[in-house]
């Protein structure tokens, strides 16, 4: 696919009537939308358009589709696998200012949202109502943009990803239509599942402006506890025995010794700094405690020390935020560095065999990398962190994360549990999927056969 | 669109080399395959191939497309939207003989099948090992059909549907190529979500030949009961209330007086001929005590009847086999006739006020109509059964119909819960979504150009 893209310079003219000084070309604001956290080279936009409507976007794409300009989604900037960076110029859409939540339909459990209401939004709007939305990827990020990379996070062990909590999508299609995926309706057999088309497509077949998120009922008695092991390998045992008991367990967070003295020096914490779990139980006031003490026993097989608990809503909170501050807390290891994540998930009776070979990596490392991760669902990460001055490092750092690549997928996994393919994983997708990176590549011609929408992200589009 | 099909005579001897006797053109076994449980027009395939291996359907597609020559997927026959019969003519692939389990993998709760594995020789398969897989549409059906047709049933309420329990499919696209959707992994970001692309799509985009399936840990206490009420009205105020209580029901079933008169006729049995609920409370022992009492105390709120427990597999089995038997037991009240099944679903909220509609047109009927469903999920059926010699009252019973499915439409639902659009909801699925079939068509002619899948179904294609 050749992508002859046009100038930019009609286009702006034309936004700039249809946006005032909503539309803006400062470089300031540019720089801001060309990069996520990643270390992929920040690439600005040509110009970014702060919109209010579903109807503003696909006007916006249609000039857009006119004059042939890349069209990229934007929500916090908060993706890791270089999502938004404009690598080949064009609009950025800045969704922020549609972050109105439309409705809150408590007797179905549903809400419908703007693509820019961020997580803890609706969370604060949902105190009071006995409802929440469990999907928790660490970040504040948008739920545009948490639905447009199928996030998951620490809850997804129990609640599921995105994928399971979406009931339907208002889309843009890439020549301006709008297009509802689905109804309220809690399940539905009508015709092909646009929703899950559109979820984890990156802004690459549409850009999502509403979502209808299904909420869940605030539980009885939620508790939360740590619990520290001699080494990883005793935690990990731990964690696939809970999920092969089949107890319900909320949340269980892995984060290796490193990992422990990172946050003790970034948040003035004082845990042992050796191999922990961050665990919650959710369920009735009976079912919380039956849960608790079964994993306690299991944790005593496994060595683990004896938990410490937190059940107050601010005690909980205050140990989450620890497990949330993991990944600045990694950055200060190296200071001035960008992180190499990884996002490996297997299937959770290879998850041992995985961890350990990856462990002989990390340990033969030149550079300092620490482990954490969604390990109930076999999902983990490691943050490298190569010297900011050491090129050669940033090499051995990505291919330590191909041998990692290549060791989940020999093991029925996957490349890319949670974070998305973006920039970063196009080759790793190829290699995981060559025949169905065809069938996508077909689905991408012909829903965006100019190759308008983020391009260069997810499929390499020129063969 | 045209569809300018081939003559079928090469493909027949070129198959014929390929199958040898497991190629038949007899007409009993063609009649056999050209029709579901429906009352659609039978159409008979010119003629059926018996497949043992993905490779094997692989090739026949390859042959089919060389020739431009249709072709159906056959599982059991048990849709009930005219899926499978040959409208165009052309090869049915019958799946019965793909009936190998290929791996129960315990420790992930996961197994791979071959598409023509039945839901009943699963469950058998599975005895023993502690696990189950939840999905339950009725019908003995293939694994591989309730895959194309993303069928749900009675356990959907807790469990849900098709769409939620597969992790990975293989599937042979229009011009033979072999693809695997996903991994192993429990989640994903890798990539377009093609497994899902294909649960619903009706053997419209690709051949479903394996199913990697979530298995579900056997609970500890299953408890079954039933429960009758005075009004339909009381019965749906229960369960609306049950399911916005958040309270984990397993089952929560609506059958309707005359229901219940048809199933006492055909199943000997002695219910009270009124509106019942069956239901059934799956969890820890203290845990469906919980539940039992909270939903008994909601049920006299509405004038419930005592509940009638069933606790040993025999007694609960017995009890459910009442609940499938309703089909065939509906049927028996029109002798001869094809009944004409609806089949929305609205969210919770909406469903009192949906079926208080539609029992006025039940009730200004001219002929039987009973009313069942998986109303915890806001999905219910009737079945309308115009007399066999009365063609009057099929335009009746179409229109009835029809006015249920704008009803629902016109209150957030679909027109669609879980039986699939097949021939029979075409219309209604462009109604519901005319901006979704433009993007569903799009899709369908990139990845099957020539229209060779299941020609005729879900989408209309001459515009």
């Amino acid at each position: 696919m050749t992508t002859p893209y046009g100038p930019v310079e009609n286009t702006l003219s034309e936004l700039r009537q249809l946006l005032g000084d909503r539309l803006t070309t400062s470089a300031a604001v540019r720089e801001h939308h060309g990069h996520d956290e990643s270390g992929f080279k920040p690439l600005p936009p040509d110009a970014v358009a702060f919109v209010k409507t579903t109807e503003e976007v696909s006007a916006i794409v249609k000039l857009c589709a006119k004059h042939k300009v890349p069209i990229i989604a934007y929500g916090t900037g908060t993706a890791i696998e270089g999502h938004v960076q404009a690598i080949h110029g064009g609009i950025c859409i800045d969704m922020s200012m549609m972050n109105n939540i439309l409705q809150v339909n408590q007797e179905d459990l549903d809400c419908t949202v703007q693509a820019g209401v961020t997580r803890l939004q609706l969370e604060q709007h949902l105190r009071d109502t006995g409802l929440f939305f469990p999907i928790d990827p660490g970040a504040d990020a948008s739920l545009g943009g948490m639905a447009a990379t199928s996030a998951s996070g620490t809850n997804a062990v129990r609640y599921g990803t995105m994928k399971e909590n979406v009931l339907s999508l208002k889309v843009v299609m890439a020549d301006g239509r709008i297009v509802q995926t689905g109804t309220r309706a809690k399940k539905s057999s009508a015709g092909y599942d646009l929703t899950h088309l559109f979820i984890g497509s990156e802004g690459t077949l549409g850009i999502i402006t509403e979502i209808t998120l299904r909420l869940h009922g605030l539980q009885e008695a939620i508790s939360s506890a740590v619990c520290s092991f001699p080494t990883v390998d005793d935690a990990i045992n731990m964690v696939i025995l809970t999920i092969q008991s089949g107890i319900p367990i909320a949340r269980i967070e892995l984060l290796d010794g490193l990992m422990m003295h990172a946050i003790n020096r970034y948040a003035k914490t004082e845990y042992a700094e050796q191999p922990h779990l961050f665990l919650e139980f959710h369920g009735s006031e009976t079912g919380v405690v039956e849960q608790a003490e079964a994993v306690q026993e299991l944790a005593k097989e496994f060595n683990g020390s004896d938990f410490t608990w937190a059940t107050r809503s601010e005690d909980r909170s205050k140990l989450w935020k620890a497990r949330h501050d993991a990944y600045p807390s990694a950055l200060q290891l190296q200071p001035g560095t960008h992180a190499i994540t990884t996002d490996v998930c297997v299937p959770i009776s290879r998850l041992a065999e995985c961890i350990r070979e990856t462990r002989k990596d990390i340990d033969a490392a030149s550079m300092p990398i620490v482990m954490l991760g969604h390990v109930g669902d076999g999902n983990f990460h490691l943050a490298i962190l190569p010297h900011p001055d050491r090129p050669e490092e940033i090499d051995e750092a990505e291919a330590l994360n191909h041998r990692l690549v290549r060791r989940a997928l020999a093991l029925d996994g996957t490349c890319s549990g949670e974070h998305g393919i973006g920039q970063g994983k196009i080759t790793f997708l190829e290699e995981q999927n060559p025949e169905g990176v065809v069938v996508m590549r077909q689905i991408k011609r012909t829903l965006d056969p100019d190759n308008l929408l983020n391009p260069g992200k997810v499929l390499r589009l020129d063969e």
